[in-house]
């Protein structure tokens, strides 16, 4: 099989648990390339270096995207979050699926540019539940959980352009649902018209 | 939930054995109803009535058809083969989900008449290995196997139409992957507006 991977772009509000999520996808499906932001913003106790983010300074950020080295950037709360280009293109290349956990903004952008890729969006069960999952977290610093609230309905919104939406209210439940979107992208037909030449060359 | 059921179609050049496939898929999940087409064909040896069909006489199917009972019909080797629409509409509007096992001209005004509906083909894995499984079956009469090669060629060009490709080479996978599919279709964005607009409303 020289077939490219599959971009699988995935959204969700900040305290809809989806680090956790994406975690749970990469235990069940190792083969998939977890791609790993860059950012400006501080690290977060518990945060690890090339694990949650590569932790990056403004100016280095910048030349970054004045080099074309981000396929999409959004710049939110004052720091930068973007998807460095070579190891997505490389794995998608090498026919490796590719996971990106993206913004709104980036996710509309990575649409036009690869028009085949698949859009999740993930929703918390209910706006009540994502409050108290930000309270709870209590490490915010810059941004209030005011803003994040307002900022997650803004990105509900959203959520209508996505091609699939998962609820997560069961973590394993929720990535099981991811693998099965995965799965049936694949037998998707336009991405198999090789299948159908090779039979009827037969 | 009072969201309606998902329409499945499922196509195959005869002899790709889409009837084990279907079995294998109601085994796996006993929830979907699997339609059963009327058809005016003489019924084969272990085949039963209700079961691989419902066989009936010419003159009961042209009744059905100007009655407009069923969805799709289409005649083959002088026989009438359709899906009584009742059961189908029922089960639907019950929030079932509903597979039917119909020929591509069926399958193309299925697809007309309910946009939702998801179009699965099932491909042999080689033609050879089709011409194969109809020598095998042996119970041809008033079709020759000529005609079925020649008319199976001509229903795979019609795959390209379809929205998922099925490679039949393992029966039980080919089921996993038709799972696969119904799960995946059921998160599509356009079938859940509704949970997005009660978060939003929350």
């Amino acid at each position: 099989m020289s077939k490219k991977g599959l971009l699988v772009v995935i959204s969700a509000p900040s305290g809809t648990g989806k680090d956790a999520l994406i975690e749970c996808l990469s235990q069940k499906a190792p083969d998939i390339f977890k791609s790993i932001s860059a950012t400006t913003r501080e690290m977060r106790v518990g945060e690890k270096e090339g694990v949650d983010y590569y932790f990056t300074t403004k100016e280095n950020f910048e030349k970054l995207i004045a080099d074309e080295e981000v396929v999409e950037y959004t710049k939110y709360c004052n720091n930068y979050y973007g998807s460095p280009k070579a190891p997505i293109m490389e794995n998608l290349e090498k026919g490796r699926d590719v996971v990106l956990k993206i913004e709104v903004e980036g996710a509309m952008n990575i649409r036009r540019m690869f028009p085949d890729s698949v859009l999740i969006f993930v929703l918390p069960p209910s706006i009540e539940e994502l409050k108290k999952r930000l309270d709870k977290r209590g490490t915010e610093d810059e941004c209030t959980i005011e803003k994040r609230m307002k900022r997650a309905r803004t990105e509900v919104t959203y959520a209508g352009e996505y091609d699939y939406l998962v609820v997560n209210d069961d973590l394993s439940r929720a990535a099981e649902q991811l693998m099965d979107i995965i799965k049936a992208e694949k037998l998707k037909t336009f991405r198999n018209h090789d299948i159908i030449k090779s039979i009827l060359v037969d």
